[in-house]
């Protein structure tokens, strides 16, 4: 059987959306391997022509799979959710279904293509103000819909793909030195999430290609 | 029951993401209202708080469906999918329905928000090459990627969500005078695709909002 074979995940510590897919395993219990893909090394080693094979977009990250190799992180996280037991990544109701893409693609198309490494290595200087100015765009839209549909975590009380969006955006939003006290639901939700083993295990300072001094 | 009135979509003629939609409604026969949110007038008729209610992340559309209001073009979509008969949007099969969110994602998430309005305008006189450099970059994944899996359309023999992306951005490139002849899987597909109905209604030359001079 196909999924007898661990999956394997071609990432990189620092992304967020590397970081995504290992909380969908994480929360799921699947096993997997890493494939460390250093994406500031040797000129960044997501443009070699091998791996471009996995992921012509030559991003972080892609996922081999079922015999199948999968990039875009959240139709990886939802290929995962549709094949493999364990909590729902998705929630059952239509609506709540909506609203977790909705949140989820707020972040994956509204705020982290804006400042991914790629982006801000072409804006140059003025990159923080930049990943800033989009970072709080989409922190400032995000913050009143959470509002509306956040239980304990984003929507309801169940954990959520859009929950496995939120922690790495909000990671991503402190490395750029947004304040994100200025949105209190981000913060609240944040802070619960952070405690979760699967938040914990899957972090940036916890990974196989982790420098030694970003270690937690 | 809640279906029994009308979906409003508010959008705007030349978006992209709301032509999205409006190839969804129209593939799936479904009739829905139009509201007309000018992205150009007035500064921008997104950006008024009246707007802001609606999507809070200013950007055109929301959809006002069920008695809930949806932003996110693909959350909107896969809900009509998942509420509504009609041909499936998505495929039955998880492996291909993961490559039509692998595509839609591209699309969405990798190229449309780089040469969106809001981003072109803070990039200013650049504008142009800066749309192309994006644009070109993923239509040069795209293309690899459908060439596995492609049939008649995007992913094997049915009509989806992938098309529903595709064609509408290959509408953005041309605007943006990128020659989608250096793709030829690509430039195939949204041929074959734009002789279809829901393509050619759902065009935006042909919306209540479509200014006389750009009418079909």
């Amino acid at each position: 059987m196909a999924t007898q074979t661990k999956p394997v995940l071609h990432g990189y510590f620092r992304s967020s959306c590397s970081w995504r897919v290992r909380i969908a395993f994480a929360l799921k219990g699947i096993e997997y391997d890493q494939v460390a893909v250093n994406l500031i090394k040797d000129g960044g080693q997501q443009l070699t022509e091998q791996y471009k094979t996995l992921n012509p977009m030559q991003q972080v990250p892609a996922v081999e799979i079922d015999g199948v190799t999968l990039s875009q992180s959240l139709a990886v996280i939802q290929y995962i959710d549709e094949t493999r037991p364990g909590p729902r990544l998705l929630p059952a109701d239509p609506k709540a279904r909506a609203q977790v893409r909705m949140i989820s693609d707020l972040i994956a198309s509204g705020i982290q293509p804006l400042q991914n490494l790629s982006v801000l290595q072409k804006i140059g200087a003025e990159k923080l103000p930049w990943a800033q100015h989009f970072i709080n765009r989409g922190f400032q839209a995000l913050e009143p819909i959470l509002k509306q549909t956040a239980g304990k975590y984003c929507v309801g009380d169940e954990i959520s793909m859009a929950d496995i969006c939120l922690v790495p955006q909000v990671y991503n939003a402190e490395r750029f030195k947004v304040d994100v006290g200025q949105y209190p639901t981000i913060k609240r939700l944040n802070e619960t999430l952070a405690e979760i083993e699967a938040f914990k295990l899957s972090h940036p300072s916890r990974q196989p290609d982790t420098p030694a001094v970003l270690q937690a």
